[in-house]
């Protein structure tokens, strides 16, 4: 499952939609932390935004492994969660598309 | 200096100036919070919040630490760092005055 050759229109196609998810995710949760930051009125909120952020950090640095023997395993969580789409991923070869549709599904 | 005997009437001064002094501290670190959160607008100045609200957490954490025998050393850190001032300690007796004085002064 590792094996996979990603070919150089390959890699251009799936460095377009792993940056725009990253980025994606980067907003929605800037946007969540700011929303709960507004919301914040005492300690007893404000200090719990500290796990939050730290576990946001980590799960999107775990998540957005940009090595190409993870790439089927990122694709595949990004589509399980729908943060990316099927057709995002036009141009990839048969290989690919199946290596990641069967992490989807799991 | 940790042997000093805090009377009935001087423990409950020194809980309310306790108090007092951690409520305030507390609201200029949540005030201080919503600032930077509202200010911030990309992931690069939200990460580091974690950092602050830990630094400050355990700041305070320690400095706030109510045993009799640390009370000289929390109220003369309070008087340095200004968060206090001697005529709230009004009430306190002379042992207890020079020793917070003398960390003050440190």
């Amino acid at each position: 499952m590792h094996d996979l050759k990603w070919t150089d229109a390959e890699k251009k196609i799936a460095r377009r939609v792993f940056d725009a998810a990253l980025q994606r995710e980067l907003a929605q949760t800037l946007a969540a932390f700011k929303v709960r930051a507004a919301d914040t009125s005492s300690p007893d909120t404000m200090w719990p935004i500290e796990d939050w952020l730290r576990d946001r950090r980590r799960e999107i640095d775990a998540k957005y492994d940009y090595r190409y023997s993870q790439l089927d395993l990122v694709f595949g969580r990004l589509l399980r969660e729908r943060r990316i789409e099927e057709k995002d991923l036009d141009g990839l070869a048969p290989d690919k598309l199946d290596a990641i549709r069967r992490v989807a599904a799991f």
